[in-house]
């Protein structure tokens, strides 16, 4: 039917764009701070925000433009533009505004913001770093970089995916994330291109979709920032299309940001994979899957390597679904602690559940025992280093 | 009309009761690990316990009772008891008919549990351990003592009330808490012994309007245990009742200890009250109240005394209920550093709300200028020293 393979290149690997990363002087050491996306064509828009009420500038001035279509997005890190009313807007306006003067081959850009709530964003450095862009770059990596916060490493990827009729388009992407992990949509920013040849309206469903999967899967902190966009550009160069190909790669795109996102959550030293089943529905699975990536009693214990399986079954049994003492089971990749009633657990099997939690990346599997609703999430432990890197983030 | 004035003696200190904590060997050192509560009259008893559906064995055992009156409530710390199905409520059986064999006075015995989840009780050193008790000692100290898990103090109280007509009756409570604290009920156990003459039917329904604005208001973690267990014992020794007296000292008693608990959370270095005003309804203030005590990232801000007020704005925008960032204010005590929209907050601010939040208790205010609804929660900092404690739990 058709294949997708990995690919260089990130967010211009799909034909027609272009991004690069450069510094501005926000971020200290002339650390890149600043990046543009910029395709040659316009391109159809999906999108998807945070729920945070208190969302920030950028998103209402994303918001407030109504329908349109873009060839430009601008990025800067270490100010979130959020909480800063009409003026943030106007700020926008204002960067916007010299970045058009500038190039005049810019259409409708828009703005995407990360850092500090609460700052008016710092428009002069920012205007001057807009003037330091090459619009036939293809630095994928210094736009990964520049979006960078507590990031310790860039996160993005591409995939190629080849149809039978010898046509082929490409999707890439990169993404920031680390703190405020608690995605709905997703504490994070995301920025997807595809020289597919997709209609907005069929886009923005695939996302909405995958989304839920992926990026809302996912916590570092339980806490839902004010500036989450996931962001999906189609220049629609490749003239290809193919509605479950174009799905299936946008989820692994999506998938694995997601999980460098977890991977990299401040101070994480695991990748944990929660698997619940056997709940009353999805839905009631997907509160116990988010408890579980939620609680810092499992997600200390995690950091302790303790296989401490009453934690698991205390949250279980918080979260407000239906579920039954009797009926639960739990496990660590493979091995069974408790199973139904049955206390498994003993000194033998205790060593064994602190080996797989030694691992970098394990499951907890947790079946409910009383219907067929299932979700997966994933989660990462909490140790000092979460502590330490929150108590000093604005200093 | 009345006056209420604390007094000493703990669970001691209502006429009739008396109490004694010992040691099982449960905890290592010969750390004082069981305790006991006995009036020489039968009680009424109300009670509120964990929304967990895991809910522990001795809470099975005792909604297994349906209505009775008891004199004897038999505590131990280390062992849960959660997650032991029918085998663990048989093993409260069988502590509790020794007992009863052991001392004839003892009626309809109740029993509590606290300490790690999934394992059985060690009902041979339990039972030894009974043996040892004095149903003539008034060691209050010793009792509350007993109880403790990770709690670094203990936790009591006692208020007499003084009525018009000269008469008088006594409130005493201890209480444990420590981790494991997002009372819903409240993940802790207290105990609550007074000599008025209070019906059952009465006691509980002030109980519980009590419960919703002291234990149910405190959050150490966002954790909700198995075991959370508030028992009150009136034994009507005193022959007085006041209703509004009764609710008014039984709330005194149990905000004390709420915040004594929140005090001494784990790794807890501060005390911080979030006055949530101007929301929708009560109910929306609870809900906002509540994700401020509970936010990872602002409780890491109070522990880097970092006036992070752009943290708290998030985490009421994320907190699902009615909010508009034009209508919210946010103060540190009396100082305000964000006001409908206005950005305030300065370089100068900046030091003095960080003075603020150097003290060991404080109240972030947020009024979101939509309605009346209001609720007051408190809950701590977390710290390299709750992740140290709750790492290494078990072992």
């Amino acid at each position: 039917m058709y294949k997708i393979v990995q690919i260089d290149g990130g967010v211009c690997a799909a034909e027609g764009f272009f991004a690069d990363g450069v510094s501005a002087g926000l971020k200290a050491n002339n650390a890149k701070d600043m990046a543009f996306i910029y395709s040659e064509e316009e391109c159809e828009i999906a999108s998807t925000f945070t729920t945070n009420k208190m969302y920030a500038a950028p998103i209402k001035h994303f918001r407030a433009k109504g329908e349109f279509k873009t060839n430009f997005v601008l990025i800067n890190s270490k100010n979130a533009n959020a909480m800063t009313g009409q003026a943030g807007v106007e700020d926008i306006d204002e960067v916007l505004a010299s970045l058009s003067a500038e190039y005049k081959n810019v259409i409708n850009p828009v703005m995407s913001s990360t850092g500090v709530i609460g700052v008016r964003l710092p428009k002069e450095k920012i205007i001057k770093g807009t003037k330091l862009f090459d619009l036939t770059a293809k630095e994928a990596n210094a736009a990964a970089s520049a979006i960078m916060t507590t990031d310790t490493f860039s996160k993005q990827i591409a995939f190629k995916v080849e149809l039978e009729d010898g046509s082929s388009f490409s999707i890439g992407a990169m993404a920031k994330g680390a703190g405020m992990i608690n995605p709905a949509m997703a504490t994070m920013l995301c920025f997807v291109t595809t020289d597919a040849n997709v209609s907005k309206e069929v886009m923005q469903n695939i996302l909405d979709e995958v989304t839920v999967k992926t990026f809302n899967a996912i916590s570092v902190d339980g806490d839902t920032s004010t500036n989450d966009t996931v962001m999906v550009l189609a220049n629609a160069k490749s003239g290809a299309f193919h509605a479950e190909a174009f799905q299936e790669a946008l989820f692994k795109v999506m998938h694995f940001l997601a999980l460098e996102m977890v991977r990299d959550g401040e101070g994480a030293t695991k990748l944990v994979t929660y698997n619940v089943t056997g709940a009353k529905d999805d839905t009631q699975a997907q509160v116990v899957a988010k408890a579980l990536s939620d609680s810092l009693l499992v997600k200390t214990a995690l950091f302790g390597e303790d296989p401490n399986w009453g934690r698991i079954a205390s949250t279980v049994g918080a979260s407000g679904v239906e579920a039954y003492e009797e009926k639960l089971s739990i496990s660590f990749n493979e091995l069974c602690v408790y199973n139904q009633g049955d206390l498994l657990f003993n000194a033998e099997m205790e060593i064994e559940a602190a080996e797989i939690m030694k691992l970098p990346s394990f499951s907890i599997n947790c079946d409910l025992g009383i219907a067929e609703g299932s979700f997966t999430s994933y989660g990462c432990d909490l140790g000092y280093e979460y502590v330490k890197i929150n108590a000093d983030y604005r200093t």
